[in-house]
């Protein structure tokens, strides 16, 4: 199956291990290697690597070479971020320009699978069922009340069965929730986080294009022509400098007629999406206080902390819980855990304060 | 009056900026300039530098040189420490030898004075008082339960009254208490910290010492013949290897049948004996959420936090509450302000690691 692997983004989450040139994608954050490689390695059995499509920003290519320098994954590298429309467009008109108008799923490059295996079975399950169109989504089965993702609202009942996968129609997207909301949606069973996981026939991704974003169909069909020819990164440029910015959840998914299914799948999927969802993804590796610790470090009277330690010395603590540290060479992140989603106050900061190197 | 300050100590209180070979006396803890120098400058009106003898441990003897390379106090440089005991009767023999008979002091290198003038004009009545015979303590008065100092406790009635000081007779001293006896003896109003700071003149010291700790005066006296002669460095560590340790407070001032004073004082003294007693007496310098920071950090969303960086990088921090962060140039402190005090917890661990370079 075609896999395109959404690896834009510049992430803040993981500073001061993520910088602007090295974003989480391409970090070794859960300690599997670098997270996109990870993402494409989980798809062995699904995708060759001539199936894989990475698509990226321009300034990342250099370190998506290096990482992929003996396999001949494809890589297209935007010229401009402009959200996930433009980004799932261009990875459908390519996969016509190589000729595959059968389903292709949809990867973001950062998150991390417990269970591949399940995942894999799912991906094959709703690639099937997307041959014959429509947009399947894979349905993360919500375990807390998460006010930081978008949901999917399923139908009451089952449509179909798959082994023991079940699909159900889409009622609805949801925006990110209300902590009230969100303890509704965990309750009622209905809802699904919404992990931007789908698949759909390259054909199904433009005709919905098409109809509600026109201007980016009338740009994509403009790029078409030039795949592979001398003018292409010209033609990428002024294509992409001419397009709106828009996620396709609120561009398409949130808009279209085209039927939308969901396969709800537990596969211990984790967006990863701060330092304090990884210690929480970690725990198979906690001391006996819950302490969590990467690099060197002595730890006395500590609990339920996570020390990262990325330099060639050691970190001693003293009576910590809750806290999180991370060394770097160039610069020490202090916080507590629980505050460690609002790493990019930090980036913010240090950008009005002119540390440009540090970002 | 002749001043000798006691140097020795080598401190793991304020580890990881605190080491083996710069202990705290020699380190500008309180942002005044190296605490021995500190204690010394406020000396000016009572003591010449001529008058000042400092007693260290030979190790620390350059960096001492260093510090006072212009200036002609004395220098007695112990060839191995002995605790307090036999350098209390060190200093009288060479005040002796420098032909003082007079009431000398005794200080501490490493204590902090919030307000010099009344500390300075106490030591000259106590002075006066010693001078007449017996030996004189400044108490500090307590303002907390303290379970980490000794305790003086007073007589009833003052016996006299010099100004705005009150002497009082000794009743006895008291070994560190417990919490509750701390409490009790704050209560109480006739208990003093025992600040280790107290007034005799040299024969009376050596009475004491010829009377309790009888193979100390032996030594003194074979050791006081020696003085600007050329054998008395050897003579020095022979008679200091047959001496045993031994604190002047339990030799000496627990068994005394000498007259001892106590003279309480006001006078912002604080041993600044852990980061976290850095903190409190720093409390001019805080931010408007009780930070408080030297070095370059960024602190967002922290409160009741003290950021001590010593490297070129900035320290960031998110989110904490009563953490201490000190970052130096080949380690790293994380801890709860209020276990500050265990530092020598990870300094042992680190020595059982057998990480010398960090003590």
């Amino acid at each position: 199956m075609l896999s395109i692997i959404m690896t834009g983004g510049s992430g803040t989450r993981f500073w001061p291990v993520s910088r602007k040139h090295k974003p989480k994608q391409f970090l070794n954050i859960t300690g599997n290697g670098p997270m996109v490689v990870e993402t494409c390695d989980r798809l062995k059995s699904l995708a060759k690597d001539d199936e894989i499509v990475l698509i990226l920003g321009q300034e990342h290519l250099p370190e998506a070479r290096k990482l992929f320098k003996d396999r001949n994954v494809h890589m297209l590298a935007e010229p401009i971020g402009r959200n996930t429309a433009p980004c799932i467009g261009l990875g459908a008109i390519y996969a016509q320009h190589l000729g595959r108008e059968e389903a292709i799923a949809y990867l973001p490059a950062d998150h991390y699978i417990g269970d591949p295996n399940t995942f894999i079975e799912a991906l094959k399950v709703a690639g099937e069922l997307a041959n014959s169109g429509g947009i399947v989504t894979l349905g993360i089965i919500p375990n807390r009340p998460e006010t930081g993702y978008g949901y999917i609202k399923r139908a009451k009942n089952a449509l179909s069965e798959f082994g023991k996968f079940k699909i159900y129609k889409v009622l609805k997207f949801v925006e990110k929730p209300s902590y009230e909301k969100a303890c509704y949606y965990l309750g009622k069973g209905e809802y699904f986080w919404n992990g931007g996981i789908f698949l759909a026939r390259p054909a199904v991704i433009l005709n919905n294009i098409r109809e509600h974003l026109p201007d980016l169909y009338k740009g994509l069909m403009d790029l078409q022509k030039s795949f592979e020819t001398q003018d292409f990164d010209e033609k990428f440029k002024s294509v992409y400098e001419g397009l709106e910015a828009i996620s396709f959840d609120f561009g398409i998914m949130e808009k279209t007629n085209q039927e939308v299914y969901v396969l709800p799948c537990e596969c211990g999927w984790s967006d990863v999406g701060s330092w304090g969802s990884l210690y929480e993804l970690k725990a198979s590796e906690y001391d006996d206080q819950q302490n969590l610790v990467a690099g060197e470090a002595l730890l006395i009277d500590c609990k339920n902390s996570f020390i990262n330690s990325r330099k060639k010395r050691i970190v001693t603590c003293l009576g910590l819980t809750d806290c999180l540290v991370v060394d770097t060479e160039k610069t020490l992140l202090v916080a507590d855990l629980s505050h460690s989603q609002d790493t990019r106050k930090i980036v913010a900061e240090l950008k009005k304060l002119g540390k440009d190197d540090l970002l």
